[in-house]
């Protein structure tokens, strides 16, 4: 008998059809013997519209008020979600994050799990129930209701499996797994049988939406093996786990294509020690996230001077501006430009470590292509470059050619 | 510095406008220099469509779970008030019942309230703020989730108000307050300044719908004095409370009409001890509220029968008629005959109990009328008859005009 984690997100609960759904596929893994727990998101379009409700009252609602307000979304759903279960004959208990022993910091609308009491959660399986837990929330020891923020249900989900020492954890969404490109922009693209975490964490973070940056580096951090599938159909997905040997004789595990970053050069800027210090420390005073930075080679003749370039996300682009624009007179840069049609192609895979050349086989392929290269930015495990947005998708389809094939 | 409980139902905070308008009249009794609690409903339609999602998934929904699903809706409305009154630099905090400290016992969907600690909402008073408490929910003592079922809400603020001995406790409606009859019956109806527990206990029981008979029980064990008005209006309402020597002057305090009843009168019931006890043991077994019960005296020469005559609400006249034909075996009546087109007038004052010839002076009124009287059921401040529906509403206008113009 193995205990499973199944995480449903908010279009697999959509509605109540979506809701028996679920229910189908829990009734059926408890069928072949396994005890289930599972994490369910709010229905999708419930939080937005409780979002929506909060600013229509005040444009700055408390973080405090707002974790009231929506932690109610997956409250909602748990409890359709036990009934559902029910109907189908399960015996199924419904938990909140509170009730399910999640105690979180008092950093409200991002609040981290501090520990999990899974005495409650083992006290209902071993009683014979599914016990279905809302996602995203949980509660400070003082009893104040908090959430976790974006992805959260995927972190609840593995947080709980690695409490509970379930023998696995499943992420369903909807689509099939992970795959080599976005297939809506890569129709070759192929579903990856297994990834390695720091493999998705490099995709993830260069774009590739499919699960939170920090699910995959708590999952990393607790070897929480986990697998990413479908609810729409039986196919099996992508397992992420830690690398194996075998992993790195793929050198190229996947490549992507992020449109949401903005590129701002600063020309002219006088190459004096601490000026790159003032200028990224104000950035992160403002909580304004930097990507890629590169700084070309002084030039200039007499007084030295240099260009230099940075990456952010794109929402972050007038805040930005605002935070440079305040700081030249300080700085006495000649002159800053913001490009908003920019994307970041990133190429990646655990190989690389073992293998040369993936660097320089991507800028032959981009110059077959035709396509310039902005910027370049590289790790153990990744090459990311900036190119023209327009240019984004074929080259994306190339790349994939060439690696992916 | 008074200490005010305010309630406001679901119309005074159905949609994020009308939340704002609770934070002014809330902000306004706290600039008076009052320390304010408020408790609040779902916003109307929210608690409606939870129910038919559920009802969607399953007939007959756990009752556990509906609790965990219903008490979402409450809670939402604390957040988005709390954040209304934050909008108007009022310093609040939103409280489920249970972080409120309302601790109910086990059944769920129609929990009792056991006990209120009112620490924390003292606490957070004593900081300076509006609490903002959850209507209608609590948590037992092992942290399940509990609602209070019909009138919830009201059950909040009144067992609120006894546990922090507030010094007045309102609650906000869509009326002005208790009327002397029915205004969409009777246009000459008239706002009650004050009325006595028990008359409202009356009425209520009589089919006026303005709260809930447990809500006006509670405050009546625990004296709490409350006060019924509009949230649209700055109208004085109508205070609730005990029956003073003053009140006995006004021998009819109202009258009302109520619809909602069904009789069932069972012919040639062989007239023997404990027939009638049979009868209505079976339909208390079935759940059914029996109302009036009006036994003819025996008649048929020979073997002694009689008529017997009962009121339940309409939606329970099908599963008694059930309840009664199961029985007719062995009970040997004759026949059962149900009429749905019957309406209870009510005559209720505590002014009857030292004035004689109020029936009287009804009967005679009804007489006048030409209205059939049909049944009769009096209490020591109440006389009820049944008639024929379709002249209950002119019916109800004469009886005002006859005691109360």
């Amino acid at each position: 008998m193995a205990l499973i984690v199944q995480k449903y997100g908010g279009t697999s609960v959509g509605n109540p059809d979506r809701i028996r759904n679920v229910a189908r596929r829990v009734t059926k893994s408890r069928e072949a013997g396994d005890q289930v727990v599972v994490v369910v998101s709010a229905m999708s379009g419930v939080t937005d519209n409780l979002i929506r409700m909060a600013k229509e009252i005040a444009t700055l609602p408390s973080e405090r008020e707002m974790d009231m307000l929506l932690a109610t979304g997956e409250q909602q759903t748990i409890a359709l979600t036990a009934i559902a279960l029910h109907a189908s004959s399960v015996p199924a208990v419904s938990l909140t994050g509170a009730q399910a022993g999640i105690v979180t910091d008092g950093v409200h609308t991002k609040a981290k799990i501090q520990n999990i009491s899974p005495n409650e959660v083992h006290r209902l399986l071993d009683e014979g129930n599914v016990v279905i837990v809302a996602g995203f929330q949980g509660q400070t020891a003082d009893g104040e209701i908090t959430t976790l923020g974006r992805g959260g249900s995927d972190l609840t989900a593995i947080a709980l499996a690695a409490a509970l020492k379930a023998d696995l954890c499943q992420i369903y969404t909807d689509v099939d797994g992970i795959f080599t490109a976005d297939p809506r922009i890569v129709p070759r693209a192929k579903k990856l049988p297994e990834i390695a975490y720091d493999e998705l964490l490099e995709l993830a973070g260069a774009g590739a939406k499919v699960m939170q940056l920090r699910s995959v580096e708590f999952a990393k951090k607790f070897n929480v093996i986990f697998e990413v599938r479908s609810s729409l159909n039986d196919n099996p997905g992508t397992i992420v786990k830690e690398e194996t040997s075998s992993m790195e004789d793929v050198v190229v595990r996947g490549v992507s294509l992020d449109r949401n970053q903005a590129k701002v050069t600063l020309f002219g800027v006088p190459d004096q020690p601490g000026r790159a210090a003032r200028i990224f420390r104000a950035l992160a005073d403002a909580a304004i996230n930097v990507d890629m930075i590169v700084q070309n080679a002084s030039h200039d003749g007499g007084m030295r001077v240099t260009d230099l370039s940075f990456t952010v996300d794109k929402p972050d682009l007038l805040k930005a501006s605002h935070v440079i624009h305040e700081l030249r007179g300080e700085l006495g840069f000649k002159e800053a430009v913001a490009n908003e049609n920019i994307g970041k192609l990133s190429v990646v895979g655990v190989g690389m470590r073992s293998h040369s050349g993936v660097a320089a086989k991507m800028f032959d392929v981009l110059a077959h292509e035709g396509v310039n290269i902005d910027m370049i930015s590289t790790s153990e495990i990744k090459v990311s470059v900036v190119i023209d947005l327009a240019k984004g998708e074929e080259a994306l389809r190339a790349l994939h050619r060439a690696f992916l094939e």
